[in-house]
């Protein structure tokens, strides 16, 4: 039995990757199984990650292994989808046993976080790289797209936007922070938390959704593009945190809420007479603007003035 | 929008990325959307393909576009599962629009010979890797797994064995042959044709199938493993290609199709009374063995002695 096929026996021993309901067979055959329930559909998105690129090489594995699957599995929130399981293509210069069962720890945790199964994938060697596929289910015909919002709906988020790029200076070793400043940034950018709960609640509710990966701006761009309307944004209602304004000030702030990338926090449109009843049960939503009719995305000063940068989005780390 | 945006763009108007039966969503969205009919299951397999370790690089991206779906749509066969969609993550160094169009050529080509939709992905850059995750359907309870063997079934496969890997020095520039030789050899390692309609035919019938993909030796000890039985192999029937006994002269085609790699045909095992309606419908099926109780894979010379390699199958090109 050759290296990477003991690495494939080490995952399929994790509790994450245990058969479960909906994965009628897992790892080790051809092909794994999975059931949908009748009237259900299944909801599929796919994230590589290269060393390098998307993550600084080397970065503690334990964590890549946590954020990895966030990353993946926010992609399920933004469609209001119920995890149901993924695989993992993990390619590796070389098989290190304490950089696995690092890894495959901060992997599982964040699976049984979501409840995910780990039903299959591939190891192979090469320079290091990761490719996970996620899957959930969603009732039929109510899964969460970005291609309906609708002139007059609210547009909303669901928490403070910008600490995971102003974690980067951290991630990075480029600036340093006291703890209170710097680990609820780093929290952010390493362990993101796919606001799953949220988009199931918004299920029948929402008129569009996606999850915030290429920063505010570029993602309001992509469902007023998709939905063919103009998303207005009031620059004052963004949620920031006290520790992202503490630690880059006001200006920078707002422009990391703005264009940052990485929050994986759900952006959506909503009619207003929706909004009570969530609220009520307490989800964190956040009203940043409305929808109009036209097209692009505008940025509104606190009297209402038109304040759209002119500059795209930065080339943040995970642009590509 | 940046280059990488635009090859998810180019992708997406791939004739294969079209939505249609059994696509709900394609291409675009946070997730993709599949219909799975009432009474079935999904199946699902993922394979990495490293270039440097699992094909030679620089490769003609035609020919590795084409192959590399190949590879993981055999999954599908092997289980028995009727072909619905795949999502393909690709790592590039650089956008080269040439090699971009000849490899989604390439790519597009298989998808529809196999039935296959491209329904999303993603798009990176970094060292050249490609991961690709294949869907298929299969009714409940009839998919082809390796776990049902049983003493008394006979073991087949679906066709000529080892022309994959006599393909390989070719492949490496190694040797040369003459077109007669080299044409079907090459054509078996760069377009292998995944078994899908021999894969479906085979659901109720087989009792464990697989695709041979590390070499007949060691994907038999697969299903004896998983079946806990013993399979036992009669050298002096596998079939082999002229091609290949002529290039590789009769004692090395032996070798090269007892444990080649990369061959992507179906071996299975079936109880005897299943054979003759399947050989009237005219099906490429080849009877090489038999299950017995016990563990492990034997090989028996045309008088019935054992003649087990004890060496293992030599570690190929595609082991890892």
């Amino acid at each position: 039995m050759g290296e990477f096929e003991l690495i494939r026996n080490f995952f399929a021993a994790a509790p994450c990757a245990q058969v479960g309901e909906g994965v009628a067979l897992g790892i080790g055959d051809d092909c794994a199984l999975l059931d949908v329930p009748f009237g259900e559909q299944l909801a599929i998105s796919t994230d590589t990650l290269v060393a390098g690129v998307h993550f600084a090489d080397p970065c503690d594995p334990f964590l890549l292994g946590q954020r990895s699957l966030a990353v993946a599995a926010s992609d399920l929130a933004a469609m209001g989808a119920t995890p149901l399981a993924f695989t993992l293509a993990l390619t590796l210069p070389a098989v290190e046993a304490d950089w696995l069962e690092a890894f495959a720890r901060g992997l599982n945790l964040m699976a049984q976080g979501c409840g995910l199964r780990l039903i299959g994938g591939d190891t192979t060697r090469g320079p290091l790289c990761l490719t996970l596929t996620v899957f959930g289910r969603v009732p039929r015909g109510q899964a969460l797209t970005r291609s309906a919002a609708r002139p007059g709906d609210l547009l909303c988020v669901g928490g403070e936007l910008g600490n995971a790029a102003g974690a980067l200076p951290l991630v990075l070793g480029q600036r340093s922070a006291t703890p209170a400043i710097a680990e609820p940034l780093l929290a952010h950018y390493w362990s993101p938390q796919p606001q799953l709960a949220l988009g199931q609640a918004l299920r029948g509710k929402a008129s569009s959704a996606l999850d915030i990966s290429d920063g505010l701006l570029a993602d309001c761009g992509h469902i007023a593009l998709a939905s063919k309307v103009r998303l207005l944004i009031e620059n004052d209602r963004i949620p920031v945190s006290l520790a992202l304004q503490e630690f880059l000030g006001d200006a920078d702030a707002q422009q990391a809420a703005l264009s940052g990338g990485d929050d994986y926090v759900l952006a959506f449109t909503l009619a207003a007479v929706e909004l009570p009843t969530l609220l009520a049960d307490g989800w964190p939503i956040h009203v940043i603007g409305r929808v109009v009719e036209g097209q692009g995305v505008g940025l509104l000063d606190v009297h209402g003035q038109d304040i759209t940068p002119t500059i795209r989005g930065y080339q943040h780390f995970r642009s590509e």
